[in-house]
């Protein structure tokens, strides 16, 4: 089995080969119109960090990885900046200890070894964060990063009531795949679903499949499991409760530095059997919006309602340029979706938008035989259509960028939330903040936005941008934008993020966004959970 | 204009005369066969409370008020407890000053006031509590009752983003009074709505109108403003975030230990124009909460999805006792709901449920003119049919326990919600719990349920119990019943509550429900906001 790559997203194999590097510089030379020569990736030989400066009791000798290339991989999680510095080899701080226990007792053993040692220990998702999520900390004698995808197991799952006990480590496609026997879904996919975990999800209020309504990770969690420093923290299961301030709700978001998510109880789905979907066209970026408005308030709550901006929607579903296009979804294990779809191409409709008879598409159960055998949907391989084709590129997308890395190409995304009467003055402060600064440092380069959630308040924007920059100054250049970026964000009124996440990265524009007296009870919060302060340390708060 | 009534629900004007005793008497005779006297209910100019022992700063002279009535009136909340006590003039334990804050900064001067001083800081709400959330507590040298209801203003409506800032002190009328000028409504309503506060139902997370889907006061919620001894709180208005745990969800339900709502933007609603309702018999409850499970599980989000139990459906219905009643419910501003109510009635008839045609009810929109006016559904006069005798009712009901109070009866309700496979145990436990404490203290009475709210995961069951006790003994034997039947909802696994709250009655049933970490994180938080601990001692956490 292929190791996950310590700088590509995804596993060894996913590295990009010489060829793949080739091209990828041919296509940026003819886009950028400059010559960008070819470079050879960076190979696991070539690592060396700093050796181990700790070493683990005898009892947890069994489940901690020293060597280089593990201690690599969990450095750094996946956006631009952490790329390039995995690329570069640039590993000044990594952890002394990959740890992965493989029982709840362990992660309280290893999280008790590190309290009483005052090692930084620091959970480690499924190492996709693009926020330097778990990037360790300056100013600790020793670094334990810990690897739950050994507890990876659907433990309970509950068919009356919809849910399911789930150990904290299960990634994605595992999640998933041990579901669908019982004929349940979570149906959480962050474009990391591959390699994010329920645990991960949890603490970084993902954003998942649900574009209206119920969409982050916090609306499905019915109750959470955490080790600390100070024992555990288990809430009840419960569908609704009213009882004090929700013990979740300060689990979720709170990215490591409380206590290490072991299991959840989650609220899942029937597979859907009914699907209709539609992409109807604007004539532009707003009128699009003012659609998207008017379906998510009449609250048909569709599954997808995801709005591209002109250039968005050139490149994703091959249109000229010119106009906006809202991707409507339906989908149930229920019923069928025939009129919900009917309702909003009305609305759709009505707001100015464009759309065929024969691209409102309505789908009836599968066969039985099909379901049984897993052959719906979701990680299937059978899976058609235009859905199938945008969720194919959506999960396909963070692989694309491989080939690109150390080319001296620029690019992020980011994204944010903000209320629909304020999004109009946003989206041109962000834009122009974004192509300022793009212009400025990379002498151009593009930006683009679409719609990935929409509430009855607000939407959430999710911006992508890139410019061609110089190789070695990548990260000075990328500062400069993201900073820009942020800044507008912030002063526009939004969240500096609506799904990806804190971290590292964000944390300076967090701490303007966030109560000030908020922090102050999270501090307080912190000291009382983990009071040697070895959770994360960094994030969120400082103690 | 007429007071608060300092022991009955509602106004001094609504306390029942000697006439409606006599008759409320003579029906209990009749009911428990037993004689039960007539009395002659408490006045207000009986009272005789111990002095104010504190004396406030000039600055806020004006706006405290010592006399005995207000005080009197601002001790106790309304549950059985509270009205026998207030009844029977026991006020061992009243505020010493009642404080009504015109603007934030006499919330921030008072509160400063209270906490350089030691004393006790209690916010009122609207005084609806059923659990002691305001009732203040012993060991104090001052308590001050902070009562909110000046700041009662709709201050800024965001059409757009359908959204408004309203001040923590406007109560249910008031505030549908001032938003429906603009063609909104919150559609929150509690059974306590005409005397109950923005401001307490975010700290109570309080449950309303919705049925399915968004219940809780907690999701329609977009920001908080609150003051603290340590300054002030505010979130940024936001339609979601994924910026570290939800600043918003640790101050609802926070039961004024934290801060003192003063302000919140909130999402609010179109005033409904299509209708469409139905109400479904089933042979037993049972298989009513099957129907009810599968509508929610199909995510047809209907705004009412209320089970009565075969009991209660006789109670507020007339039916004969022998069936369950369901009753669906879809409104929109938007659309019609035809085929929504279509959904759910084949569901509800699939699971055995039973309902003629011309019992499915469907309305077009009203009359423009009649919406102009203000003359369509709530708060309005012009409301028909069954929904609006059903809302007129359920208003109703806390007004007519005022002439029974003090004639022995011993009557309450009480609320959880639990997972659906763990309900019908739970049921069961909670039943037998009442009955046989009712038998053995009370030598019968009558327990029946309704499910208030449903959930894809639980269903929120509501019971109401009651019987004929001993006058002068009522509070004992009103404890032996309750806390049987907290046991069993604890021993069952459900909440202690799902929109009462937890205030001093909850307190220790909830102590064992919450995670006693989160218990150590809230102390923590406590300890931060509010260094001296005058916010509302004793309520969910000791300090």
């Amino acid at each position: 089995m292929s190791r996950r790559s310590f700088w590509a997203w995804g596993l060894e194999r996913d590295e990009p080969g010489a060829e793949q590097v080739r091209e990828a510089a041919a296509r940026l030379s003819r886009r950028y119109g400059v010559e960008v020569a070819s470079v050879v990736p960076p190979r696991s030989a070539d690592l060396r960090l700093r050796p181990p400066r700790i070493r683990p009791p005898a009892s947890l000798a069994a489940i901690c990885a020293t060597d280089d290339h593990d201690r690599a991989a969990h450095t750094y999680g996946r956006s631009f900046r952490d790329r390039i510095r995995a690329y570069n080899l640039q590993f000044p701080n990594p952890p002394d200890i990959v740890a992965r226990p493989t029982t709840e007792a362990e992660v309280t053993a290893v999280l008790d070894w590190c309290s009483a040692s005052g090692y930084a220990a620091i959970p480690y998702g499924g190492g996709s964060s693009t926020v330097g999520g778990f990037e360790p900390p300056d100013g600790y004698d020793g670094i334990v990063t810990i690897d739950l995808s050994a507890l990876d197991k659907v433990l309970e799952v509950d068919g009356v009531s919809r849910a399911a006990r789930i150990q904290a480590g299960a990634y994605g496609p595992g999640l998933e795949a041990q579901l669908r026997p019982h004929g349940f879904t979570l149906r959480h996919y962050p474009q990391s679903f591959e390699f994010s975990s329920l645990g991960g999800w949890i603490a970084t209020r993902s954003g998942g499949h649900y574009a209206t309504n119920h969409t982050h990770i916090d609306d499905f969690v019915e109750s959470v499991r955490m080790v600390t420093p100070s024992g555990l923290w288990e809430s009840r299961r419960l569908p609704g409760s009213g009882a004090g301030p929700s013990p979740d709700r300060m689990a979720i978001g709170s990215e490591g530095i409380l206590g290490i998510i072991t299991e959840a109880w989650m609220r899942i789905q029937a597979r859907p059997q009914y699907r209709a979907s539609a992409g109807v066209t604007y004539a532009s970026f707003a009128a699009g919006a003012e659609a998207a408005r008017r379906i998510v308030q009449a609250k048909l709550w569709p599954a997808n309602c995801r709005l591209l901006d002109e250039g968005e929607a050139a490149a994703a579903a091959g249109m000229d340029g010119s106009r906006a296009l809202l991707i409507i979804g339906f989908e149930s294990g229920e019923l069928p979706q025939d009129e919900f779809i009917r309702h909003a191409v009305a609305i759709a409709r009505d707001a100015g938008g464009s759309v065929e008879e024969s691209d409102i598409r309505i789908s009836a159960p599968a066969a039985r035989g099909d379901v049984a055998a897993g052959g719906d949907a979701d990680g299937g391989t059978g899976r058609q259509g235009a859905v199938g084709a945008w969720r194919n590129a959506f999960l396909g997308a963070p692989y694309q960028r491989n080939a690109t890395t150390g080319l001296g190409l620029v690019a992020e995304t980011l994204e944010t939330a903000i209320t629909w009467e304020r999004w109009p003055a946003m989206d041109d402060m962000v834009r122009g903040a974004l192509q300022d600064t793009l212009n400025r440092v990379c002498g151009g380069g593009t930006v683009s936005c679409r719609f990935t959630h929409v509430y009855p308040d607000g939407p959430a924007p999710y911006y992508t941008w890139e410019g061609m920059g110089r190789r070695g100054a990548e990260l000075e250049m990328y500062e400069e934008i993201k900073a820009a970026a942020s800044d507008a964000i912030m002063a526009a009124g939004g969240t500096i993020t609506h799904h990806h996440a804190v971290g590292r990265l964000h944390r300076p524009w967090y701490d303007r966004q966030r109560p000030e007296l908020f922090a102050e009870a999270l501090r307080a919060a912190k000291r009382a959970l983990d009071p040697n302060g070895v959770l994360n340390p960094g994030l969120l708060v400082d103690v």
